[in-house]
């Protein structure tokens, strides 16, 4: 049996995007996956990363956070509230990230859940990052809404591509710990569509759900072609 | 005489990029400046947008934050610490965000204020983004610091282009708004170098204060190449 857990962050209970969760809950479940949620704004998930996180402080005169979190972890120091949403991640094979896009970027809120929860160590650390990183062997999905339209997105278009907007969470996230990270799905122009279309839109979310395993994957650099120092092998 | 708002994220009141910030209170007073410091952790910013923002909802059955901002702007109905922020920005001719990059972006309490304060209205809508944008005739200035050391970006370096990792950042949040974005300051390697590394450093962020009048600026989209549909007029 496999597993997922789903991260959703939406102010709104009522939203599409909440939709968008619910129906990710049933589509897993009816493809025999245990699935857990991590509603951030039902669970008042506090995103703010600081010296309070640690029960322990190895060094509590100046905080460098990674070096805290390289402590705390193994100690089991953490602040409980991080603790649990790092077992969450270990837990799952699946990770999905469901959120509407603020500012080509994920909701604070969300944001503060990664600051926290991918801990320097068990997710990744020295040169364990890309294909070497704590998350390999995972996969991780991002399923996002926005207000833009899909012709404000592509090479010649006014916003150029949405996944290089979104590269800080795709490769310099999400990639960069190990994870395979499948193609996102978005529903574009989600605040301004007609029910009906919001209910194509979710039927299209549900199928995209129930193909999930033969989703294809975004290219992610490798460290076999950098050297010991990280610098190109062939810097031609 | 000249107005600059410095956004100060750092959760270490000792760390080196406190020591930025001081040091650009400094040279931007030298250069006869007005300076407002917005010191997030200090002043414990809430970083999360949700319905407890608005005084007054002009939905208070369904929200749609944006549509809220668009309300409670001129009503004048914002959550304080929201008010005092956007008075601040729009106060200011030059808006520095002076942070600590987390996860290829800003901390999530820095964030949070890019989600609550540049509002729906004032700040943009509609047709009115990038060069179109509200906040035209100001400048804003990312001085950031890192981990990574520089051959680690480039067009073939193991992380791609930095300044393509914050495009959300650089391009998709501050140009979008209308602001002249200079080339950011980047602190590269800064946990892990020397005090003399450090104090040279910071006397060339203190040169690059100096000097900030004279700093270029990113090319940013101008919506005069795109159609009233946003497509572009020119697609090849």
């Amino acid at each position: 049996m496999k597993r997922v857990l789903i991260v959703h962050a939406h102010p709104e209970p009522n939203s599409f995007t909440a939709a968008m969760k619910d129906a990710a809950v049933q589509g897993f479940e009816a493809l025999g996956y245990e699935v857990r949620v991590s509603d951030l704004y039902a669970q008042k998930f506090n995103p703010v990363a600081s010296g309070d996180d640690f029960q322990v402080r190895a060094n509590p005169e100046y905080l460098v956070y990674a070096k805290e979190q390289r402590a705390s972890y193994p100690d089991g120091t953490l602040s409980p509230d991080i603790a649990a949403e790092v077992e969450n991640v270990l837990w799952a094979d699946l990770l999905v990230l469901n959120f509407p896009i603020f500012w080509f970027s994920v909701p604070a809120i969300l944001k503060g859940w990664i600051d926290r929860v991918f801990l320097s160590g068990p997710f990744f650390g020295g040169f364990r990052f890309y294909d070497k990183g704590g998350m390999l062997g995972k996969a991780a999905w991002v399923t996002a809404t926005l207000g833009g339209r899909p012709h404000m997105f592509g090479a010649r278009a006014v916003h150029g591509e949405l996944d290089g907007m979104l590269s800080h969470l795709l490769r310099g996230t999400l990639g960069y710990v190990g994870f395979r990270v499948l193609q996102p799905f978005f529903g574009f122009h989600v605040p301004y569509i007609s029910a009906h279309e919001r209910a194509t839109m979710l039927t299209e979310f549900k199928h995209a759900v129930s193909d999930v395993e033969q989703r294809a994957a975004l290219t992610m650099p490798s460290l076999d072609h950098f050297d010991e120092r990280l610098r190109p092998l062939d810097p031609h």
